[in-house]
């Protein structure tokens, strides 16, 4: 068993002490932990600490469990809220979608060619449309049709939300899918569910963005990539970019620029999320790229 | 006289029609013109049609009042809005300021070393507080302090736009002016006054936006410059620029990262007003830039 | 039939002269065509004038062949280099690639989805890899092994060159083709064969520029899209833009990351080249977007 | 004294262990200090580790020279390269410059209004041009003309050198300086001597890059701030950034939109410099930002 297969990351927060990294690096190292990455942030706002190390535990020492274990003292006295994940483990990430395939297709296709080491299994949406491009990529693709009926899309949210829960995901990824997802959904995945809103949040909130783009005479059109809470596009935001536009785009040309950033912005995104760089904090993120 | 002394600049919109451009072009070659450089934009939502069309005469032409005499009834064939600018005009820019000189400071400096062809009257600030600045340059200084009372407030803007009446300017440019422009006096100078505000418009209207910025998390921040109306930071935009922040930005890195770009956006602004490349049409610009 | 299906472009270049736009414009106004798009420049250095009008013709007027053979004597008269494309004619893209994907499969993805209205009538490998990516969307792929023998190779390019022919093509795309295509080649499809090139050249010319990028040690990473010519990524830019990277970015993340920048720029400067916004001048390239 | 007043950094770099930050962060807090700033960076193709912490000292604590005898012994067993800098030291700059005045005139306002926390003993140039803006500052401006003589030019670089000993600078910015600095001052004041160059090398080193990059037609153009070394425009690259040109843009206006990527990179460059945040490693450097 060679190191790389013993790779781990911790991602931590706690009040503001002297002696933090001293504390966790020390132990770390008496577990014949070997630090590779280190990130911390101290917000002097709310006296908050925040940490993501990432660490090698060679083939002679513990156990990661036994490692855990010993850890909690550590934590404890520092009031540290933490959680250890192995950096080999393939994350599970469903994938919502309606008719818009951009963001869908560049996933998939990142997947495909080994850029995202996680694992899809399945690809819910709310229309047909999709099939053949999923099936392809033989992932299985579940069509649960969201009526605007209020009974009906409550139980059409359940079915979908069974179909989450039976894949077990460790994230969720709305890739342009255009339906409000319900509060207790987004309670129920907190901080699990990504979403890319096209447009440079906090404007233009809720639907055709790109339209309100128009409307008000932007020079510059975005895209944002955030956690879905039950406060329509007012999640904490992971990342954004925008991309330049001029008085002769129309709006289709606004939608086929902004694919690219929604692409982009996705795929850092949700990288970063994957790989445990994102941390919340009240509604804003730390993001450690 | 050589025609480099006798260049001008056509600003014109109309109805779409066929064969403006013809009718146009063929005037003024018709009038000895060389046309150096032409922009158009046909908007097909408004069916209306803009054009920026630079032209030299050459010294065995017509006078530049006549040539404008003629045209009129070219533009009343064509149901044309128009006027002609003479491009070695050097524009007169009244410049408001507060405390916060970054702003002033680059259009000065710009101004000294001849990347910005204007005159500068005078600077009027609602404070002392860059006189010092201001009058190294050489440009009269007026401190016009805005109360906060009422009528005070009144009085003070009716001496404002005296001082700005005396200097009879082309552009008023607010750079970091920190009081709200009475809409009267928009109204006065419509499309003149140019404004920079801190944000990504139309995200974080109004005060302290970078606090604002801060508040919601954002991965962005921005400048915009536009024109100043009645609405406060509603005004058409003309340009807009964004620049990376991190969790580890405070509020005054963002304050010292957005100066970069606010100075940034408003000297391309400016430009683009001062060299006749913004049209606006209802809430939004055509930017010929 | 309505004027959308009569829609048409002029691309032409020739010495400065007065009058060149008037006579232009009225002739197309004088076989009832209206211009809805127009731009030209004036390159002062060479004393030359380049123009793209897109105009339509109503079904009232002259065919576009009378309309051709009407223009050569205005033409003759300016000194004109001139073309007139059919706005609604699909362009023949053939696509050539090696090994790696991403370029292919984002052409070919914005293809499927409507985004890029062209023709491909084949790709042309010279691996097997990705045989299965372009059957699934139905195009034919060819497999023609790239020797490095001399001889070997010349026959190689030789029948590289009859399946081009054989599919007629508008353009020719090296989607990270990662062989040197032959003078003679470029030679015959002057000015429609278009490369990728992994780096902002003319930094990192040849091979493996992302590791070239990484010895120099930059900040930024970058893409150029380019005119193949005999001179290795020599060739006229049509675009180019950049991505930051980091001192811990190793030169796979480059790649990774430099995958995105490709991509973007292959797509813009191909649709600059297929809806005629390049004009080539000397080894510089006007490009009107 | 408030731990404010104790602020230092220490920036090391040592052979990759396991443990390196749990011993060294065990001794800053066994030592009573408080890390609030930590970043560190394995390379793995040299096995080297490089790190950066900010810490306070509390008042109870030892002085930073006792901190310092006993860091030995850490660094002894870490193999470690490190020094210890005071956070609240004041760096002092000494600038040179030609006649271009935007990069230092950009430079002295943001020392003037606080924003770069630095002292500046004097301003030397091969001309008289900026005198008038620098005395303004009431810096001391001194003339030291270059001439092409090579014997006269090596004593106009001994009496540069003698002004900048005298003047004790921890950097030296070549702001615009248009000389190529003598090798052997390089060698004196390694990886203190800053440059700003016009172009986005490695592309265009030399003179003229603007020039160079009208000549190759090239869509960006861009500024690098690196280290002076004996090879020209070669040293270490500390900050690079790009602004777009169009065909239409000449010499003139590239030098124009060149001076505020200029400006913008070399106060990063400067600014990342004098925080102690960029460590050399061959010739590429790391930039903890």
């Amino acid at each position: 068993m060679d190191t790389q297969n013993r790779r781990f990351r911790l991602i931590a927060s706690c009040p503001d002490h002297v002696g933090i990294l001293a504390k966790v690096a020390s132990f770390i190292a008496g577990q014949g932990g070997n630090i590779t990455e280190a990130n911390q942030f101290e917000d002097q706002r709310s006296q908050s600490f925040f940490m993501r190390y990432v660490f090698n535990l060679s083939d002679k020492t513990v156990s990661i469990d036994a490692f855990k274990v010993d850890f909690q003292s550590v934590a404890d006295e520092l009031e540290m809220d933490w959680r250890i994940a192995d950096a080999n483990y393939r994350p599970r990430v469903v994938m919502l979608v309606s008719k818009f395939d951009h963001c869908l297709a560049r996933l998939l296709h990142r997947w495909k060619v080994g850029d995202l080491k996680i694992d899809v299994p399945c690809v819910i949406s709310n229309h047909e449309t999709l099939r053949e491009l999923v099936e392809w990529y033989r992932i299985p693709y579940y069509h649960v049709p969201v009526p605007k009926d209020k009974e009906a899309k409550q139980a059409a949210f359940e079915s979908t939300a069974e179909l989450i829960e039976a894949n077990a995901p460790d994230a969720i990824v709305l890739a342009r899918y255009m339906q409000i997802f319900p509060a207790w959904l987004c309670e129920r995945y907190r901080h699990r569910v990504i979403n890319i809103h096209h447009s440079f949040l906090p404007s233009f909130v809720g639907a055709k963005p790109y339209h309100q783009a128009d409307e008000r005479g932007v020079k510059l059109i975005g895209a944002t990539c955030h956690y879905v809470t039950e406060d329509l596009d007012a999640g904490p935001i992971i990342e954004q970019d925008v991309v330049r536009v001029q008085h002769s785009d129309s709006i289709e040309d606004m939608m086929r620029l902004g694919k690219d950033v929604e692409n982009t912005v996705l795929s850092r995104g949700l990288r970063y999320h994957l790989e445990d760089r994102v941390l919340v904090h009240g509604n804003r993120t730390i993001v450690f790229n």
